[in-house]
């Protein structure tokens, strides 16, 4: 049976010039990036060269890129390292109620901490409103969290206002960019952006799992969550993951062209799309401006996970929403203003670039399929 | 020109099987291991499989091994975990100056944060004596971390002493092992040792970089440093590392039988001292009934950098203290009591089980060459 991957925003394939590197450091470059002999500089070469291809396609300095064990960690570093070293500034920190569970819990947590963390609602399209955004970042705002995409719905966030608005506000505020989905789809440019922070993972786009980088406007400071070493300017402490960080490297090195492939995943987003809006029952909840490697819809009256087995056995892979919540019912399809029936009924397709569009049509055939002949709950 | 790698407690080449696993992991069971379909759970059964080898070789439940991104990250999660766990029940952390940086610094920020850390002293051996660790473990005790293994000199710590004296202390405190250079090299077993929580890392053992384990003992509760999503029951969340993580229990499933390699590495050991033994200036710095994988000794009057280049430049690996220092005056040597001219002199020598006694003897062959041909500084 031939399978077909559509979970791409849960975890990619890794792809062959990022496994080929992995192999070459685990075996031959395996020196110690701190180690002072050869073996050592070699292998801090090759962490640099990584560094520099990372820092290249943000358009960032070399040395604002700082080398992490993935999305979480550099999420979590973002938000509790710049609210610890902000906390004399101010005390509010804005987010929204769709982020990644590593940005959600992360503030929580700065709740419990004391901080005053205030999650933003968005609108029925999932994203914030900017009106919203501006009322909310007041002076005494320390840090603003928010996704580039939404990892559930595709959704894009108005990340481009924020910056304005903390200027705006006077705020000492930093901006944290979770860039987690969109990094490699759609440039992500920090200073253009104005983001003071920006996370990046390596295997969303088919680099290893156990790599990622924050990148960090110099000039800013935030605080470590690790203590130790020299590495990472002892912000990340710990020898580093060279073998996965070089993987990463090399999968953004043969990035494709990004507008040509987004404009190749719109029309496998709209073939599907308009698909599916031919099937009964189906009800489309990632509005159509939202990043085309995501889409989300559900299947009135057939459970996710009825779906999802269902389509597995035929060799199809999605999800019911985000890995990292394991099967949970989703708070971004709630915070949409979704209804119960809509939500537990919700299926995420996420493409990459080996997508085609014959594996859309087979998930809608398949979709069709479950329609007419799952029995429905009710 | 022959290399001849003698930085092992550095790191270490991985084996060819854990980068075959490390490759079958990117390019096959590429899954994320939280997603629900088919992928997802091959990629789970991979994950479990890796738990359970590692449990295996520490004697300990799977459900005890908790996967981290190496030693770094389970010495901090370890040491701030435990502390802010159990703040309420005493004040008083228990370490020794000898530790590696990464137990030593999270002691430190500890310390600010208002804990008293009290770094035991050591013998000129390099081990803290049972004496001292009895005075220093009171009833408010609520950690004590201590070292298996020194990385710099070998030297055993008393860690089988440890947890007799808390109970005797009546203290609440949990004891922490960093095992992160005893581990494949002598049994570690967390349940013998009276151990709560012990570190390991993986390219330590021909394992790849960016995977290491925390075994946290059943019924013992602490408090992770991130947050997010359900990995490894939250204390550590953020899709798991699985080439990395698999790689390493790999390596763990082909470790050799330790007292069969402990008897090799000691009879290359004592080859080695014997032939520093006979060459003028040189000072043996390790005891000699220490980890026979280590042996740490200074040319008087040739600086370390000196020395480090020129056995480089005869393909010959070795360093002068921990690679996490980057080159530091060691702060281990200090604390033995060494002159400023000894640190200043010191190389240290780490096996691995690939060495040999040709190896040891090219070393000893360059190090008599140097002696006598490198000028030296007073």
């Amino acid at each position: 049976m031939k399978e077909i991957y559509l979970d791409n925003s849960a975890t990619t394939q890794v792809c062959r010039e990022a496994a080929e590197k992995v192999v070459s450091i685990m075996t031959e470059t395996y020196g110690n990036p701190s180690s002072l002999h050869t073996k050592g500089y070699e292998a801090r070469m090759e962490l640099e060269a990584a560094r520099k291809t990372v820092a290249q396609v943000l358009s960032a300095l070399p040395e604002e890129i700082y080398f992490t064990s993935g999305g979480t960690e550099s999420n979590n570093t973002a938000l509790i390292g710049a609210a610890e070293a902000l906390k004399r500034r101010g005390n509010r920190i804005v987010t929204t109620a769709v982020e990644h569970s590593s940005v959600i819990e992360a503030a929580q947590q700065l709740q419990k901490r004391g901080f005053e963390v205030v999650f933003l609602p968005v609108e029925p399209n999932g994203s914030v409103s900017p009106e919203s955004l501006q009322q909310t970042i007041t002076k005494d705002t320390i840090l603003v969290s928010m996704m580039a995409v939404n990892n559930e719905t595709g959704a894009f966030q108005p990340i481009e206002a924020v910056s304005r608005l903390i200027a705006r506000a006077g705020a000492p505020a930093l901006f944290h960019v979770d860039a987690v989905q969109a990094f490699g789809k759609i440039p992500v440019k920090p200073k253009k952006i104005g983001a003071d922070l920006v996370s990046i993972s390596s295997h969303k786009i088919h680099g290893p799992k156990g790599a990622g980088a924050l990148y960090i406007r110099k000039g800013a400071r935030i605080l470590p969550l690790h203590y130790g070493g020299e590495q990472e300017k002892k912000l990340r402490p710990g020898t580093e993951a060279l073998p996965a960080l070089c993987g990463m490297a090399e999968a953004v090195r043969v990035l494709p062209d990004m507008q040509q492939e987004n404009a190749l995943m719109r029309g496998i987003h709209q073939h599907l799309r308009a698909r599916l809006a031919g099937i009964d029952n189906v009800h489309i909840n990632s509005g159509d401006d939202g990043l085309p490697y995501i889409i989300n819809f559900s299947v009135c009256g057939i459970r996710s996970e009825t779906m999802l087995h269902f389509l597995a056995e035929r060799g199809i892979y999605v999800s019911s929403g985000s890995a990292c919540s394991k099967g949970k019912k989703s708070y971004v399809l709630r915070a949409m203003g979704l209804s119960d029936s809509l939500i537990d009924s919700a299926v995420r397709v996420s493409f990459s670039r080996f997508s085609t569009k014959e594996d859309a049509d087979s998930l809608a055939d398949s979709i069709l399929l479950a329609n007419n002949t799952l029995a429905r709950t009710r």
